[in-house]
């Protein structure tokens, strides 16, 4: 957010109508498109689409670690059936015979702050914690303080706790790539000594609340830098193409106008496979 | 879309109420996610964000060089610049104080027929031109006929031509690609025997009717067997990162509840750049 | 839809940047609003809000008959419980925390072909039967033909039919009030005919098709001279009370992420009462 | 929103599947509609849209001078020109050649903090006065105080400042009515206090900084006992119809795919006219 206070904002002059702003994005100019600086059409089979967005959201390219990890993350999120609120709204629009364009749209806007949003509240939780830790306390301290505030709230901290997973895969995943990736900062270190420190509360919550792929996320692109509100911008980015493959399916297989119960639903899809040995990105 | 016809639809008695509805997308069970019946948790740092996209989308893995395709069309699209109406539409909600979101959904609704909607409508502009090759005309011929008939009725066909660039080097860039690649298939070949076929009416439109970004999207997509709607949700996905960083410079560089004015921009990034030897996807 | 064909769009250059565009709606000056010429503080106390939509909208106050007319309509769409697909989108959206802005606009998104959209539909199929009484048939043959149209192409006529309803209460209701203002015209007294002529197809439908509340709406909006995506935009000024009103039951009365079932609802409100006589717009 | 803590929305079992959730506003059964327990067919004809919208809102059916109040306040804002964001939004979707809904639910969506949601913040603001008179202040010293504040933060408090408008003709006119009708309760009293408490502040602020439009919803709203998000949700009933007119204009008069500058338009509509005597609500 702009720091203008609303005195600013309201009780200045208007500014005159030739005065120029500025966009630091990309230059558009007859047969030439430069994103950042570099020519798009030189990006194009050089830069995979997660380094692509990296360096269009960040302003630089991404080292090979930070591109392969930024690539994991929007894997974790691709999609995750269809009882989440933004494809139940997805759908509910894509029976209606709408547009693709306002199916994911009317998803998109389903990423409120009980879903996807807990991204950026976790980075600040996390931030309030490494405050604590530059006046004085040892990480475990400070991961002990924030966890028992939450708590003593009655809240369990953002990032944490799953209705269906008890440990999320994902997040476990991006912890281990983290490690591997040589790109674990205070952050990650900050979050996992938290959901230790939350286990002394299991009693109080009633089950295990172990760090979600909200929380993995959040922790990962704090450490690489990310401003608050692009945490959740990668969220987005991720689970698009979910909304767009529940807008498509809805349309492919279900007839107009029905009422969509999510209780009702049935897999009937690939069993298990694996991945042919080699890939990686 | 479903084939019912509105006499189904609103004549047919209601589904009994524990009738179970299908999806193949993803299997969600405790601590336990399948897309399309790889493990979530294991395609991370295996699959590219791109790769994953695919197999969402198509339901299988893609080769090495649909890989490696897929990711330059998702690149190909990633930003234009301040003066699209989807990125407009995104600023005017962000100057609001508007959650992110918000403002991206607001853009995604400006991919409108006239901006974004092209990739479908060249689709189906291409597969008409190819039923004719299979009631006995030569490519030629076929491009020739539908190029006429656009043109007779006063239209451009869906595709072709851009307000700023004469010869769009995304287009360039992704024939190059779809040729080195081995990928190109007979709509590519078609749309290219339309651009040349489009030459003959220059004078008519008054200047080059290149294809642009959209049509070459169209071509490449159709080769690779994608439906017509998952043409343009390609393109949703590639721009979604444009509309996130406009959105989050509007709210970081400027005062909230500004006119936007886009005559008014002026470039003050980075200077033209060149990518480091070696890199590629 | 503007007229102009994509030739024009793309081929010509571009207007001179200090070129002024035009706009007759609303007059904006220091201590001043003008709508469509009326100072909007007079209008306000001396013009209800269905005669002030009307004039923004057409440009002309309406007469006292048709502001009557024009309530009627917007009171007839302005709820229709859980089951719509806007509905649940917009409960879906309300889960999830989001702002209220952002549950109707989700809502707004899904009034799509098949859901809303019938009163354009409708609007153009009346008008298909009236240019058929302008070259010499009677209504009666024009209303048989083009019901036989659409039950020939095994479709229902848009604005008939309802999945709840035999004999849809709001449409009775406004062909009543549209009779006793005397402001039925052509529309009105074609779609009427084509009521009559859909029964002898009840067979094939399987069962009555009334005149649905989107028919009636179109069929006065017609006679009252409203663009066709003007019939549209009256439902969404009618239904968005509603969405707002589930929004903010939705965010009262149930905890957040819950998954919603519409099936599973169940109507706890208050019960059939009659209102006080004399009340009338 | 729900008071429900995070605790108890993720540590808990789901509910049973089979349980049944409550809604009180429409029962919708075969041929009948009951808005509020009266049928709705019986509502039209007999309540303005206003006090339908009222009805729906709130329970009950609001008395004759309130159904004159609501219909001022939702005439009040039905539209502002054409340099609002939320209207340049929706001329951004509109010139992409996207359908009606799509442009409306776009300006929806730039309804912020800083744009219409200045309603409910401004009810926050009167009700934090109402609670210091409570506890002993008298109305005057409580608007002082929270004026004082308000300046001491170098905020322009919610509801007061206009960059057009240094007397906004449309909350003088809301006022006005409120002491006729004989509405005005302590919420009006205590921001007409804070309007001349803002005085002394004057120098500080540049300019005059009186009630705005916004800020007169916010206090009759609240002295009508609305919930704050209601509030908003009035505003946004109000511009519906406004962005659906602007929507409407810019696809009728303007070519597709223009850039548009809001400092180039130009009003061109009808001239300043009068009511005819005796319209009245």
């Amino acid at each position: 957010m702009a720091k203008t206070s609303t005195l600013d904002r309201r009780a200045q002059p208007r500014k005159a109508a030739s005065e120029r702003w500025n966009t630091a994005l990309t230059l558009i100019e007859s047969n030439r498109i430069l994103v950042r600086g570099y020519p798009l059409d030189e990006m194009m089979g050089r830069l995979g689409f997660a380094e692509a967005v990296y360096l269009l959201l960040m302003g630089e390219l991404p080292t090979r670690a930070i591109g392969r990890m930024l690539n994991a993350v929007l894997v974790s999120s691709l999609d995750h059936g269809v009882t989440p609120p933004s494809t139940l709204a997805t759908r509910n629009v894509a029976t209606t015979g709408a547009p693709l364009k306002d199916c994911v749209a009317s998803g998109i806007l389903a990423f409120g702050p009980h879903h996807g949003g807990d991204i950026e509240s976790c980075m600040l939780f996390l931030d309030r914690g490494l405050s604590l830790v530059r006046s004085g306390q040892t990480l475990q301290q400070a991961a002990e303080q924030i966890v028992d505030e939450s708590a003593a709230a009655n809240e369990v901290p953002p990032g944490f706790g799953h209705r269906i997973h008890t440990r999320d895969p994902r997040a476990a995943r991006l912890f281990q790539m983290s490690l591997e990736l040589e790109l674990e900062g205070e952050h990650v270190r900050l979050i996992r000594a938290a959901e230790r420190a939350l286990t002394r509360h299991e009693q109080k919550f009633g089950r295990p609340m172990p760090v979600n792929v909200d929380g993995a996320i959040a922790a990962i692109c704090a450490d690489l830098g990310f401003a608050y509100e692009l945490g959740n911008a990668l969220f987005l980015i991720s689970r698009l193409p979910g909304l767009i493959a529940h807008a498509h399916e809805e349309r492919s297989r279900q007839d107009p106008m029905r009422q969509i119960d999510p209780k009702d639903h049935h897999y009937d899809g690939a069993r298990e496979r694996r991945l042919p040995d080699g890939s990686r990105t």
